[in-house]
């Protein structure tokens, strides 16, 4: 398997889940700065010109975050990383749903690329203060849910979790944000897993 | 059950997954020009003030369109609305999360409700014209994907194909706009179907 990803990038979730399976792999740095994802070799790769996409064993590439972590995880059972029954999958779906379709696509987007909203720069103030109140509105939500359990659904670590791993990491460590102290402390407990460790270090990112 | 839905918005594709199970539900309309996604006894059912959400018979609401349609496929399974191999499955998932998170959230959103992105209306026609981008790059890569198939993913419907059924209403029928030929001749099949004319006549929403 190989991971095409970007660091810091959404990726990151899924390099997560890679290191919690514990089978080799290998990274393909895609530098998104200078427009590598919109030239020929990515196209090749995924022509949505997004990361992560994932070169599987077979030939065959898988994109999107809920679809690459659900294969991940259905293809390891062992590890539990989606819950067993019917309602604890469709719980964590839900919640994975939120985290990458809201709060990253349109809470995060807005503060990290505005342009991308509006592409005239007088708006661009506006557009992240919208983008920080679609964020703080739905991580209260999450907060609440979580309540001061460890993981967002049942005993251990889901794909769910990996979701909102990157997002804090953007969150708490990227952009400065306050987020509720049980948030904070989830993701703090995240962080200190020696395979987050080792995904920052692999992607050379310095985290406190 | 019972269906929050608001006429002719993304609910359509849970409704159309209603009937194609064919087993009794209720639906409650939201009415989402009065704001009443935003009032106390909506914000009890879904307090992130949107549709769809699915009021189960054990009293608990489940919410997002991949969460809702894995739960209505997964629960009654003979009618077989997801692919029954791991692969089939999470091909069936990078699908919808395509259409959902990005034609859908990305691309119409943009068309639709320009001021969500930009408050600034001398910015809309710009933003609008952004999302026929996302959209005329996505269905093209959807068209080459379907090929003539009648079917996104094997060789019956699935919750990617409701999912793209919302969606190219919203496209052709709304909005108007060319879409290529085969998603055209594959639209007015779905629409076809005995199931998709209930639909339509329940939500009072009248197609050709």
């Amino acid at each position: 398997m190989k991971l095409f990803y970007a660091p810091g990038a959404c990726s990151l979730g899924i390099h997560l889940l890679l290191e919690e399976i514990g089978k080799p792999y290998e990274l393909a740095r895609v530098d998104l700065a200078s427009g590598a994802q919109y030239e020929a070799e990515y196209l090749r790769v995924n022509p949505k010109s997004k990361v992560p996409a994932l070169l599987r064993d077979d030939g065959s590439v898988l994109t999107e975050y809920p679809a690459i972590a659900t294969w991940l995880a259905k293809s390891n059972p062992e590890k539990n990383l989606i819950p067993a029954d019917l309602d604890g999958e469709v719980r964590m779906m839900e919640l994975v749903e939120y985290i990458v379709g809201t709060l990253h696509a349109q809470g995060f987007g807005r503060i990290f690329r505005p342009a991308k909203f509006c592409e005239n720069e007088a708006e661009h103030a506006a557009i992240r203060e919208a983008g920080k109140a679609i964020i703080n509105k739905g991580l209260a939500q999450i907060a609440e849910g979580l309540g001061d359990r460890p993981f967002l659904i049942g005993d251990g670590l889901t794909i769910a979790d990996s979701a909102l791993f990157y997002f804090l990491f953007w969150i708490i460590d990227r952009a400065g944000m306050e987020v509720p102290a049980n948030l904070k402390a989830y993701y703090e407990a995240l962080k200190a897993r020696p395979t987050a460790r080792k995904v920052f270090a692999d992607e050379g990112i310095n985290v406190a």
